[in-house]
């Protein structure tokens, strides 16, 4: 068999192999398996370089199915790469099989979660970063995209940073099958429509027919070649190409197919091709940066600083430590303060520009290679990014999210940098850290734990200068919470912005008999249920909880997770911004939302004076 | 005065009166107002169609500042035009002010709140469609831009839909000042690069100095005569321009000038030029789609119906019903069924493709005519819109969502597809309704009481097909639940596919002598506080919540909430989703995550052992 023969024939093996493992559980993607079934016979047999027996091997190319859906082709590939048997490869979408519908890294060769479409070029572009600007070495990243995907915003974000940032060790193909879930793409099989749009982003776009092998071949060669700019392969296919039944018909997207047997007997029947695929053919270890001792800034109690700033300067100082940390900001630094590391260590910063989606990609991208991002923006405009926060837990990432500017306390700007519903968007992420720090003392320690904590840790940041209440030495472990003030009339739980009012209503809460409680729960998630149950039991329940952010998700909603069971009495208010704010001064706003001192002094009192259940 | 000179004139009054009002607070953005004044000038001096007085005149045309940041420059202009007073410029970011930081339909002649940058062309991409394919009026839809934000991919998006919708009542205009936030943008001045990207994406591009009135003027009367396409002015313009200090200058972005006086002496001191702007200058009414009465369909007791088909059944009444109903999907419209719909009503579906921003944005666009719309998606992917949908709740929209594939009874294919934190994020919207109902007979009642509902209101839908257990002519109240089954000893809350599971629990209990009530939450937003709240006195406080989604808020924080008073006592035991899911079969999923009748069954035996406090 020659060189063409073996990728025809392995073309076939794949869709039948994609026939086959669909027909298990019945469900699955065959037909779209099938249309690109061509273009990864010849990546795999010429091109990927890859090292299916030691799959950290830094040198290792990377293969991202941005079309998740395709999995029956990427585990029909495995088998082919002689990296799982056919049993296991028979298992899929089984309860308990690694082979699930859509590819997750449960699979080690698997480096990011898909099957949320538009994501993968997205991270492909942090890999590719992570490969010319960090690691410097010279692995490759290839990206299968669907045709029907090309609609989202998030892939010309990809796009457009791709080639800003040069990255010719990107190849992104796209399999154009004309045919998506419902029924035709916007553009079919106009190549060109793809081809220009890719060009004008400033990309080099290669026209074929993706079931010519020859075709593909050349493009992949030429694609390699190609300097300075990413390579853009736009193939005509057909969906559920080789079976008649299924070839190039709607209605048969996510299928298995009606006559399994008829349709491998078409394709030619079972093969069982194992192809020696290419290991990394260059020497070299990743680029290593400088790393030294950590010395946190410190700030004396009593002075005035932004957490944000804080943030900031603790980023320079964690840079300077840990050689693996790296910093990317959405065209805002000189709001979240990156700009301090950025100028510090612009070797490991990333600006992304006004596109959240691939800001958050390209942290996730970055850590696939195992460097320690951090990403930035008001914490608003994370909800931008929001679909790409989820995947990247299911990807099972380790990315460090800071947002700035929460709550009403930013004052004049108004309601649309104002993030009210970052906290319970950020809690209902798996397996989540969500952190709120009150000063700059506090913060400088949370952000050097963030970088030694796993998956996906948000940190919540202030615009206002906030009086830093918290000596320098003092530790704050994330799981943990402080109580910054004796109290057992009441007991006021905030964080942030509103850590300072309740500490303001404390004592005038004090000058009229009533000692409260002040809690700083500076660790929303997790939380620390035991200092609650505490000062449940010493208050005889009476919890205050005060948020710059809405009623629901957010810190009253921990609270009361804390408190649910019931063993502690509770009866807790929750004080939180509930009508649509609008533009004035900090105070005002906080005012006006009911969450300052005044308003925390009165609730407390009325809390106090009602008699409590048990 | 001639035609050039009043809008030269004009230019500089409006760049005066941007300095002036952001002087007020010392805030806001004059700089980024400054560049665009000769483009406002001459759109308000000469093309725009609007009666400032009747703002809902549906002939009119309409104006988005996409670039939200630059509302000075909007207030200057309302006042150029006679809408609203110097006085009333002048409380620019003052507390109660309608004049706040970024544009809300607090002031009447908003469509949109903006700010959130990206998002002013795919709203204006709705209100185009509203105009071409609804309301059948010749009005225009103006689109002022900035540079920075043509890197979000939402913007991609909307080029992407104009273009296939042959939207030439658009118009976009892209200031290109070359500065950013905290820099240059990606592309500097670089006019080409915009026009050629847009070109590629089926767009008319005119490129101009956007500091000449008269190119202005031809580029806008240029845009106006072409027909079949959308138009956009990419024009090069000076941050800043007219006042030496700040032109063309980093680091001026967002600040008050320092020394106003000496600016406004600069561009020739104050002006009061008033404008007479042209109203609509055409006869017309928007076009009306025939309605009749409403007649939802039903279900027998007993029969197995996904709530998600009965979401498209019910759709299809409605439409008959209400011709100012209106569907968009996100090329899933084969699952979440709105393609009953879109084949009852052709002219009124509109095909999104896979753009859940754009999904979103053009159904706020929509209702900013006033028509009634439903967009749908997978749950899953509405994370993807999240940023639309918290701006939507600012500008105030009325607009219906429904999410399908909740949760990981969707079986096979795996967590990507599974929608697990879309309670907590809807929740988290101001002034949203979050709907979840359980049978196909429920679904069709909350579907036609969405269509009168306003703000944002979530329908969450099932992919399996679950037993209708309420007959047809029951009502389902919004802020309403309902007891399924009577008892004292414990409380089931639950909705969509856990009630079902609740329901077999609460039969296995009865068997082994507990009494347990099941309560069927299907409004998650507003909760109904006074049943939970008679459950808990009932009894004894012993209450079990169930949810197919991630632990953290959504119902069993709903629960918490209601019940967070203390009045009744509450020991509150949460099943949800606390494990990363994988692919299996619905039940094996639901088992696994430990949300089904036996793990039901077990949660509610240990907690009825519990001694409850009090």
């Amino acid at each position: 068999m020659n060189e063409t023969e073996l990728w025809r024939e392995l073309g076939q093996q794949l869709r039948v192999d994609s026939i086959r493992s669909s027909n298990v559980t019945k469900s699955g993607h065959p037909t779209s398996s099938m249309s690109a079934a061509d273009l990864i016979a010849v990546l795999l047999a010429k091109y990927l370089h890859y090292d299916f027996g030691s799959p950290d091997d830094p040198r290792n190319d990377h293969l991202v199915f941005s079309k998740g859906h395709a999995s029956p082709l990427l585990y029909s590939m495995y088998k082919a790469a002689g990296a799982i048997t056919d049993e296991e490869l028979l298992t899929f979408r089984v309860f308990g099989s690694r082979l699930q519908g859509h590819p997750t890294p449960a699979i080690p060769w698997v480096d990011v979660a898909t099957g949320s479409l538009g994501q993968g070029l997205p991270y492909g572009v942090g890999i590719a970063l992570a490969g010319k600007k960090l690691d410097r070495l010279p692995y490759r990243t290839w990206v299968l995209c669907g045709d029907s995907e090309i609609a989202e915003g998030s892939v010309w974000e990809a796009f457009e940073h791709a080639s800003f940032y040069g990255l010719d060790n990107l190849t992104a193909i796209i399999d154009v099958n004309r045919l998506g879930q419902r029924g035709e793409t916007m553009h079919g099989w106009d190549l060109d429509s793809y081809a220009e749009r890719a060009r004008a982003f400033g990309w080099k776009a290669i026209e074929i027919d993706g079931h010519d092998v020859e075709a593909i071949d050349r493009a992949y060669s030429d694609a390699i070649e190609t300097e300075g700019v990413p390579t853009v392969i736009v193939a005509k296919t057909i969906k559920g190409k080789g079976v008649k039944e299924v070839e190039n018909k709607p209605n048969w997207h996510g299928k298995a197919l009606d006559d399994p047997e008829q349709a491998i007997e078409e394709l030619g029947g079972e093969r069982n091709i194992v192809v020696e695929v290419a290991k990394p053919d260059y020497e070299g270890e990743p680029h290593v940066f400088e790393s030294g001792p950590l010395e946190l800034p410190t700030w004396a109690l009593g002075e005035e600083v932004a957490t944000r700033l804080a943030y900031g300067e603790a980023l320079v100082a964690l840079g300077g430590a840990n050689g693996k940390v790296v910093v990317l900001d959405g065209e805002v630094s000189n709001s979240t303060h990156a700009d301090l590391f950025a100028k510090a260590y612009p070797e490991r910063y990333f600006e992304m520009f006004i596109a959240e989606q691939q800001l958050v990609a390209a942290a996730v991208g970055l850590q696939v290679r195992n460097w320690v991002p951090f990403a930035s923006t008001f914490a608003a405009f994370f909800s931008r990014a929001y679909d790409f926060v989820r995947m990247a837990a299911i990807s099972q990432a380790n990315i460090r999210l800071s947002g700035s500017h929460a709550g009403v306390s930013i004052g004049e700007d108004g309601p649309s940098q104002m993030a009210l519903e970052d906290l319970a968007m950020m809690r209902a992420v798996h397996g989540s850290t969500v952190l709120y720090p009150c000063d700059a003392n506090q913060t400088a320690k949370l952000v050097a734990e963030m970088a030694e904590r796993d998956g996906i840790v948000f940190l919540r940041t202030t615009r206002a200068a906030t009086p830093v209440v918290y000596d320098a030495d003092e530790e704050f472990p994330i799981g943990g919470a402080r109580v910054l003030r004796d109290g057992d009339d009441v007991a006021i739980v905030a964080a942030g912005i509103t850590l300072h009012e309740s500490l303001k209503a404390a004592e005038q809460l004090e000058t009229e008999g009533i000692s409260a409680r002040v809690i700083d729960l500076y660790s929303v998630k997790p939380v620390d249920g035991e200092t609650l149950r505490a000062a449940a039991e010493a208050t005889g329940g009476r919890i205050l909880t005060v948020e710059d952010h809405w009623s629901e998700g957010g810190i009253g909603d921990a609270v009361l997770e804390a408190l649910s069971d019931g063993e502690a009495p509770a009866r807790v208010v929750r004080l939180a911004v509930r009508d649509l704010p609008g533009s004035g001064k900090p105070a005002e706003l906080l005012a006006a939302a009911g969450i300052d001192a005044e308003h925390i002094v009165e609730a407390a009192q009325a809390l106090v004076e009602t008699p409590v259940r048990a």
